[in-house]
């Protein structure tokens, strides 16, 4: 991996960043984010680590997440660089009518955008700690404990812990050297994964018994009983569409959580091929290729028949 | 990692091996059983690979699965040497009144038994997979794909997808050069994680609903009756103990499969420093630190006390 000497060098000679990354942050941005600012200051520099979101309670794991600010309105922005991380729009980073000293950007994800002075834009990288880990090495800084604790974070949750198809050897490898470094696997896991509390999986619990199979599309539901039974919230509900994933069968995963009465927040998970933005369009809902989401606005019954229905019309599940 | 030269020696000396290993075999057992007879044969001996039970369906996609014979009865046992992985004892095969030429050991768990000529016991290694790479590399052999994927499958689930506390930066390197010899992460993962059949996912349900949470130790079980309802059997029930640590109280997650009247198989699962291998060796069980297993005879509610008296005894979870 060749790290863009003017990126580097532009690193050295600048002395105030202000390292921003997308709002509803996960562990890459976040991880990311601080594990630069923690080597940019071991050289000596002033760094800001800017999040409009304030970090997920379960975030708060990551060493050094109280350097993340969420208001900028007290700093002199035009003393700074803006170094954006994980997006490659200041708009997804929520600082969109804010003016910097100049803007570096670093990201994984594809842009058409032209926004940065200088851009590292590596759609083929895992995950943007893994550019920060050779950005960091190149530097010459040391990747610290702490460091690697964040690109560690950063590279399991992008991977699904060396899961997904963008788990490469090179992966594999910087995840052994952070290791060594001092980030440990099974502390990093534990606070991803194993912290739910238990009305949390009690509410869980109830939503698996809730599955309906129909034509591989697993159905099931959250509704506004169920959340006051167990004293939970739709924040909660966070990956449950996931799990009837593990089915071998099952093509499309489809969460109901009632909002109002007959109306449900739909939350769709797809395998391999299957568009589910598209069906969710057909909705006025909207995502990506795999993991979309729209609101429907009938009875349980007929929001399955309704989702049913155009999934059909789609034609994306064949007979 | 130094192979004992005389177990090198031995292998490359003798013709004929019967490699087998415990009953209910899992992805460890399998990939370094499976992996260690392709590498010999490569090196044009003659092996066969047993395991009492039969290949559980979700691990049918390891290459070389069909090789597994669940029966010995033709073959003249005294011809050949025995090589046991991933347990130091016949009888944890299903095999312990036959007699071979010789018996060698290559296994991760922890034993006071004194069986076989040759024994190579590395409580440390995280999986026997770990063990049979070194073995195969030291023996000059080269790691094909089909091996690769074996000792890939090991390495994934006796390590939870590196996130168990026995993940090391050399499980993380060895797993990258298997990947460099042609392992696939997310084919793998798809197919560990993502396989289930629609009845096994039914009696995960249904375990589910079993559970109870006293003293930070979440009981569930599984019933004889619930198997029969949902047509499964006892290999539908792995990883079925892992789940409960989702929940962050829980220390120790413990699950009862019924095997007679009264008599249950308990596995169990801990987080951190908590020792369930000598907890179930209490019941005349064994396993790993974080992942052990023991019989207890006794109505549910009687087992469950049982078993929770030793943990409240053992100390192991502060009050």
């Amino acid at each position: 991996v060749k790290v863009p000497p003017e990126l580097l060098s532009f690193l050295k000679e600048q002395d105030r960043f202000f390292i921003a990354t997308h709002i509803n942050p996960e562990g890459d941005a976040l991880g990311s984010s601080i594990a630069l600012s923690l080597a940019l200051e071991a050289m000596g520099k002033t760094t800001v680590v800017f999040d409009r979101d304030s970090v997920p309670e379960y975030y708060r794991f990551l060493p050094g997440h109280e350097r993340v600010i969420s208001s900028a309105s007290e700093l002199k922005i035009m003393d700074f660089n803006l170094a954006l991380l994980d997006c490659n729009v200041p708009e997804r980073a929520g600082i969109g009518g804010l003016h910097f000293r100049s803007a570096l950007v670093i990201d994984h994800h594809e842009t058409e955008k032209d926004f940065g002075d200088i851009k590292w834009i590596m759609p083929d990288a895992a995950a943007t700690g893994m550019m920060v880990f050779y950005l960091i090495r190149e530097l010459g800084m040391k990747i610290t404990k702490e460091i690697a604790v964040n690109l560690y974070a950063a590279l399991a949750i992008d991977t699904g812990t060396f899961r997904y198809a963008n788990t490469s050897a090179e992966v594999l490898k910087v995840a052994a050297e952070l290791m060594e470094a001092g980030a440990n696997p099974a502390f990093v896991a534990n606070n991803l994964y194993e912290t739910w509390s238990e009305k949390r999986f009690r509410l869980f619990i109830m939503a698996l018994n809730t599955l309906e199979i129909r034509e591989r599309v697993a159905f099931t539901s959250v509704t506004r009983n169920m959340f006051r039974e167990t004293a939970t919230s739709a924040e909660d509900t966070e990956n449950f569409s996931g799990f009837p994933r593990m089915i071998r069968d099952i093509r499309i995963s489809a969460f109901f959580r009632e909002t109002e009465k007959d109306e449900w927040k739909v939350s769709l998970r797809s395998k391999g091929d299957i568009n589910v933005a598209l069906i969710a369009s057909d909705f006025g809902g909207g995502g990506h290729r795999n993991a979309a989401g729209c609101i429907i606005k009938a009875p349980l019954k007929t929001a399955h028949e309704n989702l049913l229905r155009k999934i059909r019309e789609s034609g994306s599940i064949p007979k």
